[in-house]
């Protein structure tokens, strides 16, 4: 029976985690579950798996939440500070699962507390790579990636023989607009960009497939977590998303993972590891998929791969800039103020404006990322004007 | 530093292991090397290996042998009980590459010894099966497979949970004729039979290849290697042969192992495990290949598929009356006394008439051998008249 705290239980990936620990009672016990402010399904979610804590990150919210755990027996809690305490209660397993900045003061929390973290948002290894590593290698704490590509680099990478590894190959749909010249990009919509032809997901992250912008984060998450040369990290385009990545070793011998486009696969491989846990996941159907296809990416149409590439090799702040300026870009070519190309645009501008020191410590990721939101949010209104 | 010997060292694995080993003379000592009847190929080996002692299976040519060693210091020896005591040594790792029936005293002498036996041709696992599976568990003997299939498997397989494999999935090339009809098939030539489309081989596994045999006689030595239900194997066609077999789990993740058609990367895999060791090989290129096919297998145009998956759900004697018919029959049609749908047929009658009790020890799988052969020889005259 292992503990479990779930940061962020009432977004996507969260949703995703309790369905796999509730279908295994016996396995799990869930220490504690935290929202943002969806009070209504965390304490369902609390009540339905005997949570022994809920907690509102909007204190606004703690009164309903108290209201709504009445006579359950479980303690309700609000704030930024009660989601801290609670990353420290020390879970066997922690999901990180809150989106964006916010979530990185309570995963420090959690990995200083040395044991299992699994990571599903990317600010802790792209924003605060260097930050999130030390303070695991500190506590002893294993990270544990949930997102697919790097979960599936997880599954074939020998850990303890990095050095026979030749090259990851990290899979790319391609999104919606793999095929489109960069003249047809120009006029792309916010409902083409949103609408990804594999998996489904919220409009963010799926423009961030459109751009390629999610590939080159990606990119920086697994340079992150396995101990390889940058340019041992190859990307390459795989339309079917089938195969969630490879790992090819000096014997000429390639590992890959596959499977159906649901987080719950490698969610569970999280959960379990380095056991495994059933899922109701049909069994991937190679005969009906009937073909895998792989080309070349290219990064004159899509841009953030580049970017991305570079902030890698540059270091220091240039990630979390990258992904801050991208997040408001993004945001603002869904509020329909700039044009899709302009978004890797926004992003390289800022990244040209603003070069401060390598951050030491989280509170400086989070003014670097601060600050990389106040020019990139300049540029936008550059472009409107 | 690990001592080696190769059972069969003048034959393309045996050679390939060669190369390897070669290639890595810090990591490698070879104990002994042995072969029929090649003396010339067999002392150069030894000499360049600079090898503790070489042995020559046919006795009439030990002279030769000793002529070519003279004056090296490598002991020279001849014969079966010759070969027999080699495999006694009690080398780290053997090479069990001895071709066809003969090679299967040696090797279960070296699997007596309770180190690692590689296994590299099919009659250890499909013949005699139960009596090498019974050997290896009482001397503690690791058996590594060398075959591109399994050893792929065996890369991909938790050893440690084998409870939690949902599916093994064989991948076939499907041979020359995986596109033909059933009447194309009739009309088969011997030169079109042995052109691979991927693999360069000799003329009898590649007519195993073109009737899809070769995948039979695969499916049942996975079945002995890897602790799941029968039914749990899948063949399923990939024309491309780039991925070499897949393990599924029950978590929905699937793990493949791919790689360049080389017999060196898995008998790489074999000599360094659990650690790796480089090869020539070039990088696996997806781009350049551009797409891999799955498809459904077909037992009505490839009969072989069905007898392979009857006799391992019988077991005992049926499959090594299997591989024994199928020998005869190949040879008959490399011959050219027999058509190409005939090779199946003659293997359903063999096994139709011939229905010993189980073998139980090594004489018993001989005595089977030879009789089915006996059999099988007659139902190719039968053919002919």
């Amino acid at each position: 029976m292992k503990t479990i705290t779930i940061l962020g239980a009432t977004g996507s990936v969260g949703r995703s985690t309790l369905d796999l620990v509730e279908r295994e009672p016996d396995a799990f016990q869930v220490l504690a579950l935290t929202a943002h402010r969806d009070v209504t399904k965390l304490a369902e979610a609390a009540i339905r798996t005997k949570a022994k804590r809920a907690v509102v990150a909007d204190e606004a919210c703690l009164g309903a939440l108290r209201d709504a755990l009445a006579g359950t027996g479980i303690a309700a809690a609000g704030g930024a500070q009660a989601v801290h305490d609670t990353a420290e209660l020390g879970a066997d397993l922690t999901m990180g699962a809150i989106v964006g900045c916010a979530g990185l003061e309570p995963v420090l929390a959690a990995i200083d507390q040395g044991r299992t973290v699994i990571i599903a948002n990317k600010e802790p290894l792209v924003s605060a790579g260097d930050v999130v590593l030390a303070a695991a290698a500190k506590s002893g704490a294993t990270l544990l990636p949930a997102d697919s590509e790097h979960n599936a680099i997880f599954q074939c990478f020998d850990v303890a023989r990095p050095g026979r590894v030749r090259r990851i190959i990290l899979t790319a749909s391609g999104g919606p607009f793999r095929d489109w010249s960069l003249d047809q990009m120009r006029g792309v919509s916010v409902e083409q960009a949103v609408a990804h032809p594999n998996w489904s997901m919220g409009a963010k992250i799926s423009v961030d497939s459109a751009t390629m912008m999610n590939k080159g984060l990606e990119l920086i998450e697994a340079a992150r977590l396995f101990p390889v040369p940058h340019d041992a990290i190859e990307i390459i385009l795989h339309r079917q998303s089938v195969i969630h990545s490879m790992v090819e070793y000096v014997d000429g011998s390639t590992l890959a993972q596959l499977g159906p486009p649901d987080m719950r696969v490698p969610i569970a491989s999280c959960l379990a590891w380095p056991d495994r846990m059933a899922t109701p996941m049909a069994p991937l159907d190679l005969v009906k998929i009937g073909r895998l296809d792989f080309e070349a990416p290219n990064s004159v149409r899509f841009p953030a791969l580049r970017l991305a590439r570079e902030a890698l090799d540059a270091g220091g702040a240039r990630p979390a800039i990258l992904n801050a300026a991208n997040e408001i870009a993004v945001a603002a070519f869904l509020d329909r103020r700039i044009g899709f190309l302009e978004i890797a645009a926004i992003v390289e501008d800022t990244l040209t404006r603003y070069d401060p020191p390598a951050p030491g410590a989280l509170a400086d990721v989070l003014a670097v990322d601060a600050e990389a939101r106040v020019i990139a949010r300049e540029r936008v209104k550059d472009c409107v004007a």
